[in-house]
């Protein structure tokens, strides 16, 4: 996996996406018809199972070696004070996921998961997207391809988290041209901004999205007009894992506007993805509609990092746990009958 | 704790429920409140932090010693035809949680709890309901007490489930007497019976409530008339959990169901409790309504066993690993601003 070196070859990997693998689902599927309890009586579990089976390519799914990546960028347009705090927080932030005090670190562990955490040019902020492109095409391949490296071949599962003051703006920006919709409804409070800043927020994005409005409508110049490095990482890394088939679980609100443009180009990049839960972030619960995603916690949290997405793998373990650990109707003695 | 060895004690033990250590509660909210995170971003998480904390009476909350308590018991009613399978299976299942290979095995073990499991007198099945008390006093006291008994003082947490071919018919009459509403509001398809199976559990109910029209609405007589053993023994782990101040996880309907005699009269009951999840079955919406809770997961299982609790304990565990195991902003040096 050597990254994007190129829009075309984002763009060629965004063309031919993998399928699951569905002999394997079949194979789980039988597997859940034999187990000790009445069909369909485990849920979602039952679901998460057969689609651990597909991606993973077996019958039996496991999660020996999950990562939770987490990426970290700073963004231009927060002159135009869109957030509640200063831009130096994102770097604080890095410092403390590196010295493993952050949420994301409490909750990668109690997951199980490895934390990768990738700062990218904390110093060097994105262009003011009211005014030009974010990224130019090679700092957006740069991007892309940062998200690809987190990527390997031996990963059961990949959680995609992200941190920048200022990036639910961003991802209001992404969701707004990728999908339509007032501008009003993809804004909300992020971190915590009170109704002047909600509006601060809103007057950006609309001068954004018609800076932007005679750009070509693809994936590839969506995110580098509109998206910020540890955006397009997460873009990156989703498709990569595509590539390989690797399962990964989403977080919030940023974490999935990352997706918007590919979606609203190639909406199958969404299946080999869970949405690990519904933010309180209002444009999430849109976003994760355009997106056919069910989440699967839904908590109230609006932290990012990937945390919402690290409580969900301990969910998607205990999927895994019935799917695997249970006795079958045979092996049990039990009425075939149940 | 030495169970309830009379209706009176019962009935003094709901009538004396302690309250959280407010004192711990508060300190947990003031370390929340420091922790490396905007205020409040954590959610859910947060919440059961400070609940945690409050019932265990510390400021740093953990789950060292989980128990899954799992009650079966069978039911006279069953010859009526409100179950999709026999009697039988009762006794079957226990055999298969006691070697280790039902869905609760695999959920408790990956929740890091130890399992409980309770088979209260399977070969004599409570007297059928809709033509006199499902228990006599002293069998509805006797399995009261088996349910105090599982309730250790070394316990973090309590998790209570339970398995009884029928018993979602137990479940709903129980709802209906003690929280009113047409019985075809609180009778659903359990474990999958038809639409004709679900006549049939509507008419047993209706008969069941006929029949103890004129019995007094006290929360032991309810339990007793329209219980079943596995259903008083969840109520008595969940009193007795109350008077030793250990938090509980609350799995589906019928769990909750046995509650509901005890919330009609005393509300309070269920202050120590946590939902862990909405079930598929249509009464328990309705029913965590009524209790006051707030399920914490909703994935659409709806086995019982105490598996959707189970479930939730990882979500609990992770809520405490961010509690205990992150950073304060003096600790990170991060901007206190955040």
């Amino acid at each position: 996996m050597s990254g994007f070196a190129s829009r075309a070859a984002f763009d060629a990997a965004l063309a031919d996406l993998p399928e699951p693998d569905r002999a394997a689902t079949g194979a789980a599927r039988a597997r859940q018809a034999a187990l000790t309890k009445p069909p369909g009586s485990l849920g979602r579990l039952e679901d998460i199972a057969l689609f651990m089976a597909g991606w993973q390519g077996t019958a039996r799914p496991r999660i020996a070696c999950g990562r939770a990546a987490l990426f970290a960028g700073n963004h231009g347009f927060v002159v135009h004070g869109v957030s509640a705090f200063p831009a130096s927080v994102t770097e604080a932030m890095v410092a403390n996921f590196v010295n493993g005090g952050a949420a994301i670190n409490a909750l990668a562990t109690a997951a199980g998961l490895e934390l990768s955490v990738v700062a990218l040019e904390l110093d060097r902020p994105t262009a003011d997207f009211t005014q030009s492109p974010a990224m130019t095409e090679d700092e957006c391949l740069a991007a892309l391809s940062a998200g690809a490296a987190v990527v390997t071949p031996e990963l059961d599962v990949l959680v995609v988290g992200e941190m920048g003051i200022g990036n639910t703006t961003a991802a209001a920006a992404l969701c707004a041209r990728s999908f339509g919709g007032a501008v009003a409804e993809w804004v909300g409070p992020g971190t915590g901004v009170d109704p002047d800043g909600i509006a601060r927020k809103i007057a950006v994005v609309e001068r954004a999205l018609a800076y932007h409005a005679g750009a070509p409508h693809t994936p590839f110049e969506t995110l580098r007009r509109l998206g910020g490095r540890e955006i397009a990482a997460i873009a990156g890394a989703v498709l990569a894992a595509r590539r390989q088939r690797v399962p990964v679980v989403l977080d919030g609100f940023i974490t999935c506007a990352a997706l918007a443009p590919l979606a609203a180009h190639a909406p199958a990049i969404t299946d080999h993805c869970i949405a690990g839960h519904c933010s309180a972030e209002p444009g999430h619960v849109r976003l994760l509609g355009h997106l056919g995603l069910e989440p699967l916690l839904s908590l109230g949290m609006r932290l990012g990092e990937g945390s919402g997405a690290a409580v969900a793998v301990s969910v998607i373990r205990s999927a895994l746990a019935a799917h695997n650990g249970m006795a079958t109707f045979a092996e049990a003695g039990v009425a075939e009958a149940l």
